[in-house]
């Protein structure tokens, strides 16, 4: 790393800390409306930041629902425009007990940060716009063209960024988009990632007998409406941890010889059964821990309820019970006929004496791009440079709906180059994110920037 | 009915009618510890009306929990006593927004008072309290002693009335018990049981990772806590509705022809269907409905909850899941039996990838007594005069588990001789009462005082 860049890098890290702290404090938890007021304060935080970074044209952007945040930098004629994306929206914080610091008054213990959005993904966007202040300050210019695309509805599902960039084609014009909202392989070995699950998401209600009945006077004669739930729910999956439903796997490719090799190779149960606290890890039979969630499909119980939830007994028969279903889908299934089959096998299996509403809600295509990509390369450089380890080429569990839709309406090539931790409890509580990744991410995606004019020369 | 008592009966019903609501409007919820000073007032209410209403020794004894009340009438030389049950404790009103009415402010519409506690057991308590008072006004004695004994934690499990009884047992002392806590088969089908089904509860809970996990990181590489407890739910029926559990029925005695057919006969599907709304019943396989809640045993699921429930989606697997099980038992199954047998069928059914724990809670013995009991004979008659149609001899699917405590301590025939209708709605929103049973009720337990000591001479 170039020692001027460094030197402000180190002279100024307890500042940017501060600045860290002051926009994570802000609760921008977009699904909830009681946030509103917060989601906007955020939002006008990252745009104080950006204008006082060196960035130009910052505007907030109204969208039928949370607002976007632009900003560019566009006097390096001739070279490559890299579109950084993130989001300043995180997620709500139930269970807050199971929280031990407040999740809004992040903590630094042991060079960690404690709180929500530390890691996915307020504290990287916070890395992207300083990227470019440090660079600003070291050069007086960058040696890229940048432009700055934050959102405040990821967290639910990006419902309105479609839209927007629809409208704005000619704004968000770029040739790379860079996307700090993955994950590393573990502390010392970066990663990037050339592919993402999709997603698929389903809310499915039952409804037994039109109110809550006394178990003794009815029980045994009416069906009881969680007992149905548990027979529909329970012929989703069969004892080999396989999605029984009629189709689910018909677009899924075999696992070429080779990447079953590199997955068996990077799994490592012992350190994730430690790190989970479980005896025992479970999951589909005949492929690796690492092939389970980079290549293989799943279908996951998120949320289940129905009938009486507080101390004691209460002896009802519930009148309904709901569930929240989410399938994370590899190249090339489709996730409306995923939805489409779902819904069928719920229709078909549903046991006598209940209705059945089920209701698709989130959805996000699988993506994968060429692993020979040069801006693969300069991530690739840049991350050696930063980490002193070669970057592993990685794909991702979980999904990024908005690379499809960047993909997909712009023709940009995703350089998804994350610098979480999986185990730092993102959507969970006591979320926290690594402050040596703060340093070494700063370096990194100097480095990109740097680097990727000569890569695509 | 006496003409005498007819017309003290209507003149004061209006003003019956005020007292009750005055009683039905104190939220008496036991379980729950924000209502504690509620569960005095009411126990104060009904000490007070006691006492106007003739009662002598009226007293409001301290339990480790809720109070009791007592209150008795001992002047009848020779003539049998009567000691009276009822709770004044009420169940929650959760879901409060599936309340048609405020549940604490009683309205009544149509001839049917609606409110919590309406029904079970404010109404009848109201009523076992008022037909002495009316006796008393008519006659200046009564045809029996009485003794009264209205608990506060009927709807917790009776916790501390084992206690009570032990420490009281001269004072109980008595020769039938008379519980107005039950039902009649239809509006104009009265019943008086003979026999109750038991209770054996517990709340299971699965613990997985130690905290919420992403879906898109961990997903398909560790047991989802809630696939999990599905599938050990599941294990406890099969496709036929008979309990899976080893040795579960092992005390159930056959089903008598006899009772068999009276229990087709009273069985009328339609009707259920209608009324629950349901397109379907569903049962154990080779029993009617009657049968089914009468005589055979069942594992319900009472509640169930685990990962998110707020609006819309979130990609967690979640850490914990808990469920509330409670089974209906009939003779001679053994309640702790049963418990046990649940916990190693548990144990043993425990899917990989998670901890079990499993908590007996509450427990009541099944019962039944001899049909040919005199007090029975007397309670027929006394139907038989106030609904002008012959009782039927019934069991009954819930339970009362104080019975048990007041034969095994005080040796109590016990009478159960209730008003209320399976259709009412108790422990579930938008209870009620049918004020045509509360007068036919009232006229009923007067003519039992009067018919008893005739027929226990």
């Amino acid at each position: 790393m170039d020692q001027q860049i460094d030197d402000i890098l180190q002279k100024n890290r307890n500042r940017y800390l501060k600045q860290m702290i002051e926009f994570l404090s802000i609760p921008s938890i977009s699904s909830d409306p009681t946030h509103h007021a917060d989601m906007r304060k955020a939002a006008q935080w990252l745009a104080t930041d950006l204008t006082k970074g060196g960035l130009e044209h910052v505007q907030i952007m109204e969208t039928a629902g949370h607002p976007v945040i632009y900003a560019d930098y566009l006097k390096a004629q001739d070279k490559p425009t890299v579109l950084c994306y993130g989001h300043y929206d995180v997620q709500p914080v139930d269970p807050i007990d199971k929280w031990n610091t407040d999740p809004f008054k992040p903590v630094i213990k042991d060079n960690i940060i404690y709180g929500r959005g530390t890691s996915d993904d307020k504290g990287q966007v916070f890395m992207l716009a300083k990227m470019a202040e440090v660079i600003l300050e070291a050069r007086g210019e960058l040696p890229v063209n940048l432009k700055f695309c934050f959102e405040g509805e990821e967290e639910i599902g990006s419902a309105h960024l479609d839209d927007f960039v629809d409208h704005h084609l000619d704004l968000l014009k770029a040739d790379v988009l860079l996307v700090s909202d993955t994950t590393m392989i573990s502390m010392d070995q970066p990663a990037v990632s050339y592919a993402l699950r999709g997603i698929c998401g389903l809310e499915v209600r039952l409804q037994g007998p039109k109110s809550d009945l006394h178990s003794g006077v009815y029980g045994g004669a009416v069906q009881n409406t969680l007992h149905a739930m548990i027979e529909l729910l329970g012929s989703l999956h069969d004892k080999k941890g396989h999605v029984t439903i009629d189709g689910f796997y018909d677009q899924v490719k075999p696992l070429p010889e080779e990447e079953r090799i590199t997955c068996a190779t990077l799994s490592d149960d012992e350190a994730l059964k430690k790190e989970l606290d479980v005896s025992s890890l479970y999951g589909e039979e005949g492929y690796s821990t690492v092939a389970r969630i980079w290549s293989r499909p799943t279908l996951e119980l998120n949320g289940l309820f129905g009938g009486f939830q507080g101390e004691g007994l209460k002896t009802v028969i519930p009148s309904t019970a709901t569930a929240k279903i989410t399938c994370r889908l590899v190249p090339d299934q489709d996730p409306a006929l995923i939805g489409a089959l779902i819904k069928k096998h719920l229709r078909e299996h549903l046991p006598a004496g209940v209705k059945l509403n089920a209701e698709l809600m989130d959805h996000a295509e699988p993506f994968s791009m060429p692993i020979d990509h040069p801006a693969l390369k300069a991530a690739h450089n840049a991350l050696e440079e930063a980490f002193h380890t070669k970057a592993i080429l990685s794909q991702q569990g979980g999904s990024v709906p908005i690379v499809t839709t960047f993909h997909d309406k712009l023709g940009l090539a995703p350089i998804l180059m994350g610098f979480g931790l999986d185990s730092e409890n993102f959507h969970a509580p006591n979320e926290h994110f690594h402050l040596q990744n703060f340093d070494r991410g700063m370096c990194a995606l100097i480095a990109f920037l740097f680097d990727l004019p000569k890569q695509m020369n």
